[in-house]
């Protein structure tokens, strides 16, 4: 894997491009977050995902301090150049809230409601 | 659905939320756009997926014009209410370049390389 792969990525203003990550054998989609070109050459060059955290500001590896990481199966570029989706091998669960996918709130309803149970308590997740 | 299940979506600093649009029965991740307020709306008023074409600066009807429609299964939040995976049907292809997922470039070869086959023709979706 090359790093000129980043060539063709259209990162926006900020210097970012949003990536969903999806299991690779399920299809589930597990969460979105933001790569910078920083953050997508770590994932090329280790095989492990990598985002730039807008909150934190800083590079950050998928599961550094839970330990629910995930391996790089393939990643995909869309039409526009955009947006990357990233399926991958998750490693326990996704969502810092213990969940698998960070998707567990259907919207469709009266009300709002959760709809996936808690896997992991933040205990295990965080110490 | 009633519109007030929007009060649990935070938009960004330009009124959008970033959609992730799947395949309900594959779990074909299809194409990622984005939503504002009105699309939203839209989009649980009608049950057909409405986005905001950043491009056009306007209310976009998925397939208005191509006939590639996209019904409505389910809309999840995600943990932190900023980003929208919508479980729909596909009519057809999602991706204005005829194939059924925007997502067809690899890039983790030495070389970015498309892996998906055009299905429709330019002429048979815009005419």
């Amino acid at each position: 894997m090359k790093a000129d792969a980043s060539e063709r990525i259209r990162f926006d203003k900020a210097g970012l491009i949003p990536v969903v990550a999806q299991q690779y054998n399920t299809g589930e989609v597990l969460m979105v977050a933001w790569m910078d070109l920083e953050a997508f050459n770590a994932t090329l060059s280790t095989g492990w995902m990598h985002y730039f955290s807008r909150s934190r500001q800083q590079l950050w590896q998928k599961g550094e301090q839970s330990g629910q990481r995930q391996s790089v199966v393939e990643l995909l570029l869309d039409c526009d150049g955009d947006t990357l989706l990233a399926l991958v091998d998750q490693t326990g669960v996704a969502c810092h809230t213990g969940r698998r996918s960070c998707f567990f709130t259907r919207l469709s309803e009266m009300e709002p409601r959760e709809i996936r149970n808690v896997l992991k308590s933040r205990e295990q997740l965080y110490g």
